[in-house]
């Protein structure tokens, strides 16, 4: 069994307006030294496989046919098997 | 200057109706052994701080103060400064 952990975020070439309002109201609670900020989308998703490498596989297929948008969206992952060596 | 990757994930006591739906189209899709899926925010924040003692803190604050909904989110973080010592 096998946990993919996946982070989508925006492609550098896209506005990221979410990330654009929250870094103004941090400013506005006087967080100071805040640069930039960028939201995305987090995922866990728990699978069995017969291996790695059918694990990253299976993930990188899922994620590219229903988690992102292509266009506008990237991500990188993590898979943690069950006994906890991560493969990235 | 600090990047702080914060990972927000609904408590485990809390439904997580739109995960449910994602595995139930992963299904339908026919991805197999995928046995759950939960979707959370991801932040990436640039900020300057002190030190990395000061940077923790105000990422706790903030994210305390305006990322999660106390009520039905927890939250865990990495710092990487810029030379790029991970710091959790």
């Amino acid at each position: 069994m096998y946990t993919a952990k996946i982070y989508v975020t925006y492609k550098p070439s896209i506005v990221d307006p979410q990330g654009e309002v929250i870094q103004a109201a941090l400013q506005r609670m006087n967080y100071q030294g805040i640069t930039s900020v960028t939201q995305g989308k987090y995922f866990e998703v728990n699978l069995a496989a017969p291996n790695v490498a059918a694990a990253k596989n299976e993930v990188a297929d899922f994620t590219d046919a229903l988690l992102i948008n292509q266009n506008t969206e990237t991500y990188r992952f993590e898979l943690v098997s069950n006994d906890d060596e991560v493969q990235s």
